[in-house]
């Protein structure tokens, strides 16, 4: 295992530290129990907004704390959900007195310990509305998820949802925008490579030297069908394919458009599937209204990438251009 | 060879023609010859900034391109430096009439090109300087450079230069910005795995599993020793410890301190070495007055990371907090 860490135990715990230090301009983080909260909160009289998961997705959530997206983020350990007391704690320290949303990405855990700790957040009268990511085409009832997993649209929903508590809307307005996202939402991911988690040392599945994973899932979870290495072109292909046929997305819809990285691979290679996807996007009469080329949400090392597609109309965009302070998005301000 | 690509050839070509197609706002692309500039220049009597050399270091230089830092970057073939065609072309287009400034990192190839696309271009009027970057500590007059190499202080050169140069300044005060930031700059890298160019297909030298080069280059040139894995506490001191001997950085100082991750390394893993940093400089007394953890010159997919630590003074820090607006940095605006 080739990583930059001390002992795997401790690797959540110092990057925690390591973000504390580096961003003390926008957040705060607790350490028990663990959470980042956005350094100038709770903002009284505005809906707070809080997500998480487990660790080695990073940025997401806790780069995207800040003004204009997230007031919270609950780091769990690696690739294992956060515990209920963990989001409760986060959900009270945020609270401003205007209802908290909590979006949660479909994997099982994730799912039973929003709802626990949300009970206990309305135990203290504290307005709790959970908004459930699902927008990954590629499997039904994977590995740790019933339904669809939650992947990229969840950056979308946070932003959509931050910048909408900002301009003061109301906690079911913004859980409204938030099941838009989703519902407009889709995605799907390939690796290259498998990721290591720290505290197995071994890779989480294996992939010869010719092969690829159509349909991964950001904690290796099987996709669709593991297949050999094709062209950028043929791989976005066969990622954009079933996110387009999905929804569906058709002529004269305008789209945000994610390639993401996984973790292990480069930027320049993020572009060239870009190029690809406003190709494929362009062919089928499909515009690129706002677009994001980078790595947002990991699989720890994982050579790959996820591609996302919203359906976006005015009021999506204005509020994804929308002021945003964050770790790892920022623009406006 | 795992890579998003589709011919090793058109790596370039279509890594551009992603870029243009996702940063309109920001940036437009010359494709013959190559080179990336501002949307909106030239900017009429402000001093222009150019950078460049060859690509497969992204988002360094295109992702640096817009209001506050560059109007130019020029992309060699991977790992080659640009054309003295290409940089006069460049340098030519986002000329305002205040004269351009050429950053140009320490490679044999860089130095040769750039000062033949100087001489060309003042051949036709423009008034042209230029500053060498050698930061990295780890080697004299290694593979492809005489003397020390350029790596993570261009970063700060080119944020500095472009703040300067947008606050009206003329070409003589910017370019001696840009060269005390060279002075007072200094940087170290460890891979932990090597790197593939696209054209060759084969990793360009090999790390047994347990190995680690300690002072690589950018382009996987060799560094000062090849040990074995140690923890991120361990490796943060060892790049560390020859940076601040080398200026020397001494209790008082107050720094801009930058983990940069090279590729193939994960964000988590740069959190938990920007954290031993900062405990490192506390324990000599050193300030971090600003810092930069992230992805922002990378050598392809190669797994590690390099620290850079720059001297800074309040000039130099407004300088940084100026606004700025690229692909790759955003803030203030």
């Amino acid at each position: 295992m080739k990583k930059l860490i001390n002992r795997p135990e401790d690797v959540v715990t110092e990057a925690l530290q390591g973000m504390a230090g580096a961003h003390p301009e926008l957040i705060k983080v607790s350490f028990a129990p663990a959470f980042i909260q956005r350094a100038d909160g709770p903002v009284a009289g505005k809906v707070a907004v809080v997500s998480g998961g487990g660790s080695g997705h990073e940025p997401l959530h806790g780069g995207f704390v800040g003004l204009g997206m997230l007031d919270a983020a609950v780091p769990g350990a690696v690739f294992t959900s956060p515990t209920p007391d963990q989001i409760q704690a986060a959900t009270v320290a945020v609270d401003g007195g205007a209802g908290v949303l909590h979006i949660v990405k479909n994997y099982t855990g994730d799912v039973l310990n929003f709802e626990m700790a949300a009970d206990l957040a309305r135990m203290e009268g504290i307005e709790v509305e959970s908004v459930l990511m699902d927008d990954d085409v590629a499997v039904e009832d994977s590995l740790c998820t019933a339904g669809r997993r939650g992947t990229g649209a969840t950056i979308v929903a946070e932003k959509i949802a931050g910048a909408a508590a900002a301009q003061g809307r109301s906690l079911a307005e913004v859980a409204a925008l938030c099941r838009k996202v989703n519902g407009q939402g889709r995605s799907m991911g390939v690796a290259l490579t498998s990721c290591t988690v720290p505290q197995s040392g071994r890779p989480n599945f294996t992939l010869a030297e010719d092969e690829m994973e159509v349909g991964v899932g950001i904690h290796g979870e099987p996709g669709r069908r593991r297949v050999k290495l094709e062209t950028a072109a043929g791989i976005t292909a066969l990622l954009a394919g079933p996110i387009l046929e999905d929804l569906p997305f058709g002529p004269g819809d305008r789209v945000l458009a994610i390639v993401n990285g996984l973790g292990g691979t480069p930027l320049i290679e993020l572009y060239i599937v870009y190029h690809e996807l406003a190709r494929l996007c362009a062919g089928r009469g499909i515009a690129i209204a706002r677009s994001l080329v980078g790595t947002y949400m990991t699989a720890l090392d994982m050579a790959g990438c996820t591609i996302t597609l919203v359906k976006m109309d005015d009021e999506l965009i204005s509020l994804w251009d929308a002021p945003v302070k964050t770790a790892a998005l920022r623009w406006g301000i």
